[in-house]
């Protein structure tokens, strides 16, 4: 469903681990990065203000990830990142890790819409019409872009 | 398969983000961290030293989380591994964490045994047949323990 | 200036390197844990509920560390902290991390009390007089306690 | 001494915290970031390979840091970095870190030029001559630049 969305991403030295190479969960962390800058890319920020105090918020639901290879710092990694399903107020989305062509990792999110306030209030919310809007636009659009 | 083995951590701040949660990267690590305390209690390192500048490593090849709940600056989580299955070079585990008896999320990993020299050598390898003893023992007693 | 708590913290394989140590911001992380460790054994979190949505944080506006030692996976670490100032809305605090008695790292920070809402507001404050009280009486009774 | 090397860095979510700002901790890794983009626009890694298994790392002997302001997610910063002092095995180096002009938090680091083998060896050594060629070089033409 949809073009790939493309964002690159330096290992930095600080994600690296005693075995010597990125830690997994920094490839996780990628992959949202990905996602974050996609949202920029069609113009909103995942962290949206709501008014009154309320942002919205995208808790993940599911992660899964299967490393075919390993990042090392300094390595340049393209992230690709698909929208697989649009759900009431869920995004389901995923990601191909990529150095020079080669596949390192892919994997696949589900994040709930929310709505936060301070640190202790958080509630699902349908999406955002607008913001439904741009995710279907871009994706009747279906070519991949860049960062 | 077999019994759990308990491991407990607490939400540091650092490891919150500005949704007022534990970032869903910080669940994922608390699981490896739990793995890590499960093979000390077994009674070895999962970076053994192999000689040679060799070192043990079990990277992961594939990583999935559920999250059923959100965890807060100080929570104090629990996290039962289980083992669920030992391949010739693999080892799948899988986790429960919880706060106060609610599943806050399950998780599912699957490490490879390596064998890592400085920042570039790294290869898969059998299982050692002392690790994989310890690992058979503890799953013929089957009870759950606490780290 | 007073008596100095104590924390023990793990080295775990996330907050190694590929040069086969802690991280340096590691081992700032492990100062500010040991910090709200502090907080938690004078019955107050960091993160106090002020109401309306208000909650309690101290962020840091100066922090330095002297690094003398590496620390590796699955050392068990010692931070030793102590109060060095309370001032009107800062506090500064002093921090020996060690292992096996051997001195790791020596830091000191300082933070100030602000009361935070929501993403975007922030506003320092004067520390809560009840907190002021017990970092006074913790001082007068001047001797170490362990975590 | 010298001029100013620039890197700009945009402030990921994992790098937030529950008070809704970057975690302090980030801010100094992202210094860390600079230094590296700073070696690899004078043509060497940070971790240059050194032959025989050992590679070159810069562990930090200090760190001091200074904040003014907070970064919050999306916040697009620029780091800069200017050679402070190069010793006979460690390096000074000074960041300040800005958003629109605005500076949000300086530092300062010491760095020592070390090799390190495996998980476990690690000893310092004197800078080599081909990187202190380059940071003399770089200090001699004195004017900033950009990643």
């Amino acid at each position: 469903m949809g073009g790939a969305f493309r964002f690159t991403r330096r290992v930095e030295f600080c994600e690296t681990d005693a075995a010597g190479i990125a830690h997994f969960s920094a490839l996780l962390c990628y992959m949202e990065q990905a996602e974050h800058a996609f949202w920029r890319f069609l113009g909103v920020s995942v962290m949206a203000d709501l008014g009154d105090g309320w942002h919205l918020s995208w808790p993940r639901v599911h992660v899964e990830c299967d490393f075919k290879g390993a990042a090392k710092f300094e390595d340049e990694l393209e992230i690709e990142v698909a929208v697989e399903r649009i759900g009431r107020s869920s995004l389901t989305t995923s990601y191909t890790v990529s150095r020079d062509g080669t596949t390192i990792a892919t994997g696949k999110t589900t994040a709930v819409c929310c709505k936060v306030r301070a640190a202790s209030e958080m509630a699902s919310m349908e999406i955002p019409s607008d913001l439904r809007a741009r995710l279907e636009d871009y994706l009747q659009q279906g070519d991949g872009r860049k960062a």
